[in-house]
């Protein structure tokens, strides 16, 4: 058992309105059935037509780049300098919605296809019902990623196969469930295919032969299977971008304490992490719902009692407005670092008669 | 010319101070200068001993798995639920710390070898003396990524051959500077090999046959080069950790107008952002640089010039102590949603005079 990975040379450029599987198919007479076909996707995009005009420099330029890239964008989801990492209305996260300029006339951009698992099951129709040949056909693009250096070639979209091959349930030779088990082999072949175009001076077509097996029966979803929705994403966005989130966030901090007693400890936590900040003199004394309903704090009848507790601030002495001012600004501060604690709180009020300037509810 | 990728099989079982070279060569005969081979991590790690006694199952079995992840973290990136994304000392961001419990005894754990560029130096080392084969070598795991369902295999090590395959400053076809240039090639290498591993029912061995040529003489960096420093990666944090920070950073916000005058427009944004959660009556005022200098605030005099200008903030009237503690809070809420737009601000008192109760510097 082996596969071998073959470039398909020949195919020279591509321009709209082409039949890529007529291309193909010449050039590569050799195709079988159950050979997986790894189509770069701008050849899919120039036969489909997916160019825009734009000038060849200047100001202009960039003005039309950026119109395209906002156009062919559904999210921004992070940004530094002159780079713009989003996802497309695909679903996928790519830098510049992956919106080329090289190997294309210096007046033109390819903007991805439309639709790369039509894209594929068109292509693979087209080969099946004028040359009689069963393949797979998977629509490859280059894509960077967090963490890593280097770019490689992954699936934008796939026909003739599922994307991932899934060994869930699975028991190892030593009894063990197997754990890592959804592989997107659809990814892995786009990369090895990008082994022999990149070496043979950007061929854009490669063939995988020998890796269908049964599968191949199997249509699965798409490459739309890769796509993991961003709610169940740890990164759904960039680090600067989530922590503008935290910023805006902390800026219109709802009030209330929540349904849950909120942890002594964390409480404490965030105390200690505005000491250092607030005016010299102001206290923070966090007195717990079992103090309050001790009598401990008793001497101040009509605070509320919530589950939490209450945090009660004293200013500095002599309290002048300006104190007060700074005072609401502390524990303004107070309260967003027991939001970074997960714990949500509320601005009291005194009644009269505490000695306290004011407390929060947690 | 072709790739191809051929599964080394009958390797069987790997135990510690085995001797994989021998392993290997023994296993494939046909092994040859010039082929690429793929190893993967386990039995690097198992042959170097790096297996952990647990109980196993129970809460102890949890314990001492906890313990060695942190004994293998450098840094945590994201975590939810049980997941944990860490960095690893040798720089990957994997989850778990590549801590596998699969193929291995039910009372092991198995953990990433020490010094995985090191261990395919000295398998590569090892055949090339005693077998007289010039192969390169790349170390193995298996890694989700973000944004993409579906698992793939990744270089962890390599020997004999660079990471990357370099093409900046090439030119393409249509005179165009090749931007997307440094391809993974040993990550696409790696994810081949386990195109063949998985289907030949967890295969550890698999050599890709045909890639090398000129880029073997150069030895590279090993896959250390594929480590992106955390400090330029806009994916450093897992979202909901950035936005933590982000909550944190709100709570000890500095002082300070900075040095470039605060964009009006920016502003302005802030104090809408936050007019929907400030007390009713609360006016913000913005009063740049240029109407201090204009005397238009000149009935008020003793308040400061900072670049950007003042925003004088007043409370609604009447104004009792308890209004004043809100109205700070309503103020340090507007330097948040001003530190959200990357603009530095203080909180000033009021000169003699002034019928505001207190003024941002921004």
């Amino acid at each position: 058992m082996k596969l071998e990975i073959l470039p398909v040379l020949g195919i020279g450029d591509v321009t709209e309105g082409d039949d890529l599987a007529a291309l193909i198919a010449t050039a590569a007479p050799w195709l079988r059935d159950g050979d997986v076909l790894v189509v770069t996707s701008k050849i899919v995009s120039k036969a489909e037509g997916r160019l825009v005009d734009v000038p060849a420099d200047g100001p202009e330029r960039l003005a039309a780049r950026d119109e395209m890239l906002a156009a062919e964008t559904a999210r921004v989801v992070a940004t530094r300098g002159a780079t713009r990492i989003v996802q497309t209305h695909h679903g996928f996260v790519m830098a510049s919605a992956g919106i080329d300029a090289s190997n294309v006339d210096k007046t033109r951009l390819v903007l991805l296809p439309t639709d790369p698992d039509g894209s594929a099951e068109a292509l693979r129709a087209a080969l099946r019902e004028h040359y009689h040949l069963d393949v797979a056909v998977i629509v490859s693009d280059t894509m960077g990623r967090p963490w890593r250096n280097g770019l490689t070639d992954v699936a934008l979209g796939v026909a003739g196969m599922p994307a991932i091959r899934d060994h869930r349930g699975e028991i190892d030779p030593y009894g063990n469930e197997l754990q890592l088990t959804q592989m997107a082999v659809v990814d892995e072949l786009a990369g090895a295919a990008e082994l022999i175009k990149g070496k043979c001076d950007q061929v854009p077509v490669a063939v995988v032969r020998g890796y269908l097996g049964v599968e191949r029966a199997v249509d699965g979803q798409g490459a739309r299977a890769l796509i993991r929705d961003a709610e169940l994403d740890l990164f759904s966005l960039g680090t600067a971008e989530a922590r503008a989130v935290g910023l805006r966030e902390a800026a219109v901090l709802p009030d209330g304490p929540g349904p849950t007693p909120a942890d002594p400890a964390a409480v404490d936590r965030a105390i200690a992490a505005v000491a250092e900040v607030v005016a010299p003199g102001t206290v923070f004394t966090h007195v717990t719902d079992e103090a309050v309903r001790a009598g401990l704090i008793a001497t101040v009848p009509g605070w509320p009692a919530p589950a939490g507790g209450l945090v009660l601030g004293t200013p500095p002495v002599p309290v002048d407005p300006a104190d007060l001012v700074r005072f609401g600004a502390d524990l303004q501060r107070l309260r967003t670092a027991l939001a970074a604690e997960g714990i949500s709180s509320a601005l009291l009020s005194p009644p009269a008669g505490s000695t306290a300037s004011a407390a929060l509810a947690v």
